[in-house]
């Protein structure tokens, strides 16, 4: 009988810079040539049948131009191919293209290319780096900090996955005028939720300037794609692993998430968020957390970003209160929630506790009653 | 345009025990009652269809004795069923019965359990802890330290996975007497193997003591599991990401893994090693690294253990050299092998280059005549 010990205490620098800028394609390949990973000079640029003939070709276009050798590897759009299946075909693709751990991948496109794309890096060859060149108002909001990477499964969304750091973000704001507008209002939400957790300022430059916004004013534009990066470091920064504060990004995905996979995603997810953040806003008030007003106020700069505050008809209410033990807050088969405290602010129950239990009796309520 | 810094430097700790013992089941949970995985009471016990009946079920049963809520997640026995696809089915099952963040997985096996259950554990909610409970002497050669997990897939093994570290490993040498004997000479290759990459003492202890080391003698194969631990720390230790000198550990693997898979795992891993050492020490020789006696002492050795050193008649040697070209070391296109020197060190080429360019000539022409 017998220990031995394995030492393993280090220190990690996952540092990484995002660029916010118009049109980045060029400054994406000087920064590779200027040795943004190393010596690495195969490329897997990963995107979807949307983005690829809008950013990907052209990028692809370049790296070859540029000497490097390159591939696309495309996926139908869309949040249902964001699967292990997905993942499966790509990784195959690469195996098969001659990728081994000796390359660098690109996520050209929104979150469920940044998610899908980061995921596949992080265990294909047990890690490659991977840059994300953010097309998406979305991307921009939620997938550019933090590092969270992941696929959907039947069950849930967003439960296999890990926490893998790009080389490096893109956030291409250009990119945003080429978005459906419904995609557009999709991705307000993220930022909206920001606004609702860290910044009562930030939710009045969104209330008084939706209109630009939603047109793609660039000086209005590069503003929220910033405060949205600072919000989300900030909060990220303090808590990589989610332990705790960062809980607090979780705000209105209780619920959005479930409402996400039981419309079997009919429903982007900014627009399941929006709706989640309407039943949250609703239990805020309820518990006395927020006045009716400022209820009130988060549900009209819903509607504002064009985003739906009811659930829809054909959403089953009973399978969506089941759903919702499929959250990753819930904690030995109790729900868990993260309350909002008036606008720009989170409550905090004990010491670095940013979540708590709400029976289902108070939640299965709200929900009935939208 | 703007740039947004993310600084996310940090201290990590890894570090874990190996406990190597006999019957370490009562330990396991004594280790859990004080604090090992911290205030978590649900398990997730995966292992496989051979070592469920002799080891799992009796961990199971003594969880829930001792309060704690626990399942049994099985998939049939061999390198087979390494795949995303068992991955997939234990991820969907552990959802099905309410797994969710707040779990730890115990793995507990050989080699392929600890393999794939450390990386089912690495993406489950982006991350849970697990414990290795290693039942074979190959689990204790090989999986017990490095953090070195993954699944194989059609076009090539281990390429598809994630460098995770377990909260403690146990080596239990007493679930060795129960192994078939053919997994027991397996187990040897890699053992035989560290001997080769790091100390001539080991190489000798194990030719004078090979029978009783084959018999289970506890005194012989607690040295063994120790030693194992020791030469694989060392070197893992030193250069956790297998960027230079962790490829030493990859000796005998360029031909053995490309053999294990045209076999289509007709051949244990293990036999698949030997193999490919008998390949490598003739290249060895064959560059003049290592004498004519040095070279036929590894075969005897490997002979010694009963493990076969020939190319099995049924392998098309053509396709196994096509199948070297998935190989994880491949740059560029290029073949890399790392080559021993004499018995006990492995050839430095420049400062922390431990693997080499072979043509496809040289390599073939050994190939054709095993």
């Amino acid at each position: 009988m017998g220990i031995f010990n394995v030492e393993l205490k280090k220190v990690i620098d996952d540092s990484y810079e995002i660029e916010i800028g118009f049109g980045l394609e060029d400054k994406l390949i000087s920064d590779l040539q200027n040795g943004l990973v190393g010596d690495i000079t195969k490329f897997a640029v990963i995107t979807d049948s949307i983005v690829k003939a809008l950013y990907a070709d052209s990028i692809l276009s370049k790296l070859i131009e540029a000497g490097y050798s390159a591939d696309l590897f495309v996926f139908e759009a869309g949040e249902k191919q964001k699967t292990r299946k997905t993942k499966e075909i790509i990784e195959d693709e690469m195996l098969e293209k001659g990728y081994r751990r000796d390359c660098c991948i690109i996520a050209v496109g929104g979150g469920v290319v940044t998610d899908l794309a980061g995921f596949v890096a992080g265990t294909f060859g047990r890690g490659v780096p991977f840059i994300n060149y953010a097309t998406t108002l979305l991307a921009a909001a939620d997938a550019s900090v933090g590092g969270k990477t992941a696929v959907d499964t039947p069950l849930a969304t967003n439960l296999i996955g890990l926490f893998n750091q790009p080389e490096k973000v893109y956030l291409d704001i250009a990119a945003w005028k080429t978005l459906p507008r419904r995609q557009i209002y999709s991705g307000m939400a993220e930022t909206i939720k920001h606004a609702c957790i860290a910044s009562r300022d930030f939710f009045d430059y969104l209330n008084i300037h939706m209109n630009e916004i939603l047109q793609i004013d660039k000086e209005k534009c590069e503003y929220i794609a910033k405060e949205n990066c600072k919000i989300k470091y900030e909060v990220v920064m303090k808590d990589e692993r989610e332990s705790g504060l960062r809980e607090i990004l979780n705000l209105g995905h209780t619920v959005g998430r479930a409402i996400e996979t039981v419309s079997e995603y009919r429903l982007l997810h900014g627009e399941a968020l929006s709706i989640g953040m309407v039943a949250e806003v609703k239990l805020s008030y309820k518990l006395g957390y927020m006045s009716k007003n400022e209820r009130d106020e988060v549900i009209e700069v819903l509607k504002k970003a064009n985003l739906p505050t009811v659930i829809p008809e054909y959403i089953n209410r009973e399978e969506l209160v089941k759903k919702l033990y499929t959250d990753k807050k819930v904690k030995n088969g109790v729900l868990r929630f993260v309350i909002q405290k008036g606008i720009g602010e989170i409550v905090e129950f004990s010491d670095g506790v940013f979540a708590t239990p709400i029976s289902e009796d108070v939640v299965r309520e709200i929900i009935m009653d939208m």
